[in-house]
């Protein structure tokens, strides 16, 4: 069963030429050398292709923040104990955790969806139950999910947004939660990039060195047991992905259908971003890259998806943190666009202008 | 007469280490690995100490947008009309400038300032009129001001902060606006770091090479016709600087004796910086940098003040526009410091306390 996933990908088109030349257009006559406003003037013009709309609005803001655990912690990845990822969960919908503290910040709701926390939820308000099954399976022992489960994880994700439309939802920001999703991530990015392991892999959650070494070691022998096929993104995300990275790649490719614009949050929701685009390149333009992260291998990651990040602030949580930072720039960005006067509006002298002089 | 500076230079203390101490103790604790909010945990902290308070609110928001004009522009130094001051005061109080746009965006009020901006103004609802004289002197031929006009213009900086301080003010923004400031800006970084015009000159609003070699000479002349003392600031000031720079300056020291954390725009607000720290060195600690600008030499004069930017978007507008987002994160680090769940206040495992596991 593709069917939801075979319609989206359908639906994804280029950005819309005309809204991104009238954007620009209107920039260049806003009171303001032109240029000056530098990356948050190629922002708006990129948002006005994305939605179609030379003022675009962003007024329906949604982090999803999807939660998930992963068979690969069995093999000493993580500092934590798996248990904190149904911890967290329940820290999202309490409203304690970083992401609500940001999202609260930028006007943005957090939709928090278990994707497959080992040991499940009772019906929890504010928890969307796509659970795919109990964590994945250990990737070094054998596949982390079957190709089904992928595809489900995808469409999950998919059904996300389009349920949600619903409810308003002009920009979206991924987030993430699953202790062992920062070894998964790294193996996503190796096998699709052909980077080694110990290129994409970085210390997680704050592992030393000498763990450092054992994660490496870890993902080269979960690609060797299980080959995913560089060519197949469903094959890779089956073989060492993991189900809220799935979700988010559906997210990714259901943002791109929809023309909501997708603004990316870190390593993990990067490895999402490789699964999205290796399955329909098109969606690249549609994604925002918010930041780059103090994961090793991430600023690799953003070159290698030729996604430049808003921010450098050393960060390395996941959650949608970094995510709801660049939702607040890019709502800046737009409200530059609509509501800044032109030169003309204000009287205001160009230099290209001169006759106009002494308004 | 500098009674007034004098007072203020004497309140100037260092940060307050306990509730630096404090606050470092409390991220520590909060729900996430430690030091994974990077720049906004040590941002956080800062603004404690700056505040002495270890859950700092920064409630009440201000840009200080100070206008001037600068006889420097005879020299043919910049692309657009020197009128160009004046109709941006007329827009900011309008509201169609990028600072309001950003300002509103953020929850700050704009505080607009006539330091002395050529032609002057009506009595006008919203200016603040500081007015030092109607733009300064061609420093390519004499002093840009005198002695006193620089000591007015930092305590005019100074009054602005006292008397707001009134409406409640919890940080403070910096902006500019002033035909040829970024060729003051220059000349003032060179004539304290005592690098060449050649390294701290870059093309401003949008010059071409061409005019950035002229820019670059008539810097070099100011320079060799004034003979700015560089462990004199305030004749570094009058020298070749500005009626807005030395008013931002005052504002700088004002927040430092007040103890309000001040978020510094770009390349004019960093010339600010260097007169202000050149006069109390203390005053650095108080500082934010918003971004490193566009402007060649910015980069170069925000690491001679050993200030690390917070963003970088190739922006060039000046106004407080970079200030306006940097201050946007301040107010995201200090509520995720507040409101943030602790570990045992979540019930979420930390590495440390194996012991709580499973709660």
């Amino acid at each position: 069963m593709t069917n939801t996933l075979d319609r989206i990908l359908k639906e994804i088109k280029p950005l819309d030429t005309k809204a991104t030349a009238a954007a620009r257009q209107r920039q260049d006559n806003l009171t303001k050398p032109r240029g000056s406003l530098g990356r948050l003037e190629e922002l708006s013009i990129q948002l006005a292709g994305i939605t179609g709309q030379m003022l675009p609005s962003l007024e329906h803001k949604a982090i999803v923040t999807m939660a998930a655990d992963h068979g690969v912690v069995a093999e000493g990845v993580t500092l934590y104990p798996q248990e904190v990822t149904r911890q967290m969960v329940f820290n999202f919908l309490g409203g304690g955790a970083a992401i609500n503290v940001l999202a609260k910040h930028i006007g943005a709701r957090v939709i928090v969806v278990d994707m497959g926390v080992v040991g499940g939820f009772e019906s929890l308000p504010g928890l969307v139950c796509k659970m795919i099954d109990f964590g994945t399976k250990n990737m070094a022992q054998e596949p982390a999910m079957t190709r089904q489960q992928a595809i489900d994880a995808l469409q999950a994700g998919i059904g996300i947004v389009s349920s949600e439309k619903n409810n308003g939802l002009n920009i979206i920001g991924t987030g993430d939660m699953g202790l062992g999703n920062t070894t998964a991530s790294s193996a996503i990015f190796a096998a699709i990039s052909g980077y080694s392991p110990s290129q994409t892999t970085g210390h997680g959650t704050g592992i030393d060195d000498r763990q450092l070494a054992h994660k490496v070691k870890v993902i080269e022998k979960a690609l060797a047991t299980n080959q995913p096929n560089p060519k197949d993104p469903i094959d890779v995300l089956s073989k060492v992905g993991g189900f809220e990275i799935g979700g988010l790649a559906g997210v990714m490719l259901a943002g791109a259908a929809h023309k909501i614009p997708v603004v990316i949050d870190g390593f993990v929701s990067g490895a999402a971003a490789l699964i999205a685009t290796a399955i329909c390149p098109q969606t690249r333009d549609y994604l925002i890259a918010s930041h780059v992260s103090a994961e090793a291998g991430h600023a690799l990651m953003l070159n290698f998806l030729e996604l430049k990040p808003l921010l450098n602030l050393n960060m390395r949580l996941g959650e949608g943190t970094g995510a709801a930072l660049g939702i607040s720039l890019a709502e800046a960005a737009v409200k530059l666009l609509s509501h800044m006067a032109t030169f003309n509006e204000a009287g205001v002298s160009d230099i290209e202008t001169p006759e106009e002089k002494g308004a």
